[in-house]
């Protein structure tokens, strides 16, 4: 089976890690991750959203940060802008990308953003159309793509549904992913099916959370279909609202290890972004969620 | 791909995962680990290890410990043996089957059992043909299968070597160890390749640990090769004496709800898994070291 030789991975421990920190962190701290990140390698950074910061406040300072990132030519900045009013808010920091969120369980959209898969569809449409015209790239993001926290199993064929309506809209590039870390290797193969149904293998990315500690096992899944794109998280930031205590994102750390570790490219260089990874954790007060960045810290300090 | 459709595992928490503690743990609460697990489905448990009480006292109760199970006519209790010495001391325990730990590395055999892998090989055979003689079945162990913590990467032809020399000398079985936790999926499958090439399918077992969150990965890729059985360890007990605070051996509770989830079979009930390693976890007044059990324990507690 021939695998991918170079993996592209998104970190998006800046927005989807640290907005699930009770206390926001400041922005300088932020920008001190995202200039880390890029100096590890990453070459796409989720940095922040643009909600309404009654509903999120961990992400207000979302212009702030985004002014004060030393941007390099070579990273691709994504933000999220749920509807027009945060694309509006999010233009004059000129993203390289935007994100719109989607859900394929009924009842995760309901709760989580309050309207219908279909009626996400629509308010997303406008969002869509201004950013491509604006020539930014469009990622949708299909949450609960393999379980949901109030349906149980999700079944392909919703996923499928998403990314045809994505698709419709003019999404560019859809990220299937496991919101609650429930999956497995082969239920996470048939999302990822569903949404290639739509989608070629370059606009497909897969985003999992590794809360039964299966994210590594349904990565290694993924790239054995060909998928070569992933959203990590840089000490596994993030945790899980829906499981208290949980981990949350994969941590790119352990990612980039399993990677490296079958030859396959991603240009990142780990030790600096066990760097990154530590200089966030240490603000947070915390050890890195990665088993890979605790194992070489162990390492480095004899 | 065609995976195995039952997966055996032998949980080796109560030996190679209290062996790490440094306060021996009692008897009592070693058998009543040994109980739970084979309420919860456990075929396999190791049990202890029949050693020199001045090199490991956590097992010096070895003897006890199998005195006061409940043996079940359809679980095996294997203990180590690693001599003569050992293996006469064992032999009115009655155990199914004797484990000899041999290493893929000379470094590690040095440093861990102080001789030559050559020398242990011949330490063994002695062993090996006593057991045989006794009925009891033999596995042998191949530590640092794929790296050592003194010589680093450990090329597939020493996994081989090892594997032939204990072939020749009457071991029925061989584990494919990565003690140290450092393999990927490639690494792994050449490891596996290299015993396969002296015992079959149904003779090859895989030991793989956490340290670095590669577990699952590894475990995903093992099934990919036929690979059908595992020594797990419950909640993840054992520490990675050359990763200091890292994580060891992989934890049953992440394993089977790896293989439930592809509707491989284990004969394992997972609920009834989590409150034996829940058991002993509190013993330890610690929380259990596995990802899944994590999550469901949250779960039962909303």
């Amino acid at each position: 089976m021939k695998l991918p030789s170079r993996v592209k991975l998104v970190d998006v421990g800046p927005r989807d890690g640290l907005q699930n920190e009770k206390q926001p962190v400041p922005a300088e701290v932020k920008i001190g991750l995202v200039h880390r990140l890029q100096e590890a390698g990453l070459k796409n950074i989720e940095v922040t959203s643009f909600v309404s910061p009654k509903w999120v406040p961990q992400m207000a300072d979302n212009a702030e940060v985004m002014a004060g990132i030393e941007r390099r030519a070579d990273v691709c900045y994504s933000v999220l802008t749920p509807n027009m009013k945060g694309f509006e808010a999010a233009l004059p920091s000129r993203p390289d990308e935007i994100v719109v969120f989607g859900a394929a369980s009924e009842a995760f959209s309901q709760r989580n953003i309050n309207c219908s898969i279909a009626e996400s569809i629509e308010r997303f449409a406008p969002v869509v159309q201004a950013a491509r015209e604006h020539g930014i790239h469009v990622r949708g993001a299909i949450s609960c793509a393999v379980g949901c926290p109030y349906e149980g199993e999700v079944a392909p064929e919703r996923v499928e549904l998403v990314a045809r309506l994505m698709k419709q809209i003019g999404v560019q590039h859809v990220g299937v992913a496991d919101t609650i870390g429930v999956g497995t290797p082969r239920k996470v193969q048939r999302a990822l099916e569903a949404a290639l149904r739509h989608y070629g293998l370059d606009d497909v990315s897969g985003h999992y959370h590794d809360t039964y500690g299966q994210a590594l096992a349904n990565t290694l899944a993924s790239l054995e279909l060909g998928v070569w794109q992933y959203d990590t998280s840089s000490a596994g930031l993030g945790g899980c609202p829906y499981a208290k205590g949980a981990t949350g994102n994969v941590a790119t750390e352990d990612v980039v290890y399993l990677l490296h570790g079958m030859d396959i490219e991603t240009g990142i260089d780990l030790d600096r972004l066990i760097d990154a990874g530590k200089y966030i954790s240490d603000y947070l007060e915390r050890k890195p969620n990665s088993r890979a960045s605790t194992a070489l810290l162990n390492k480095r300090h004899g």
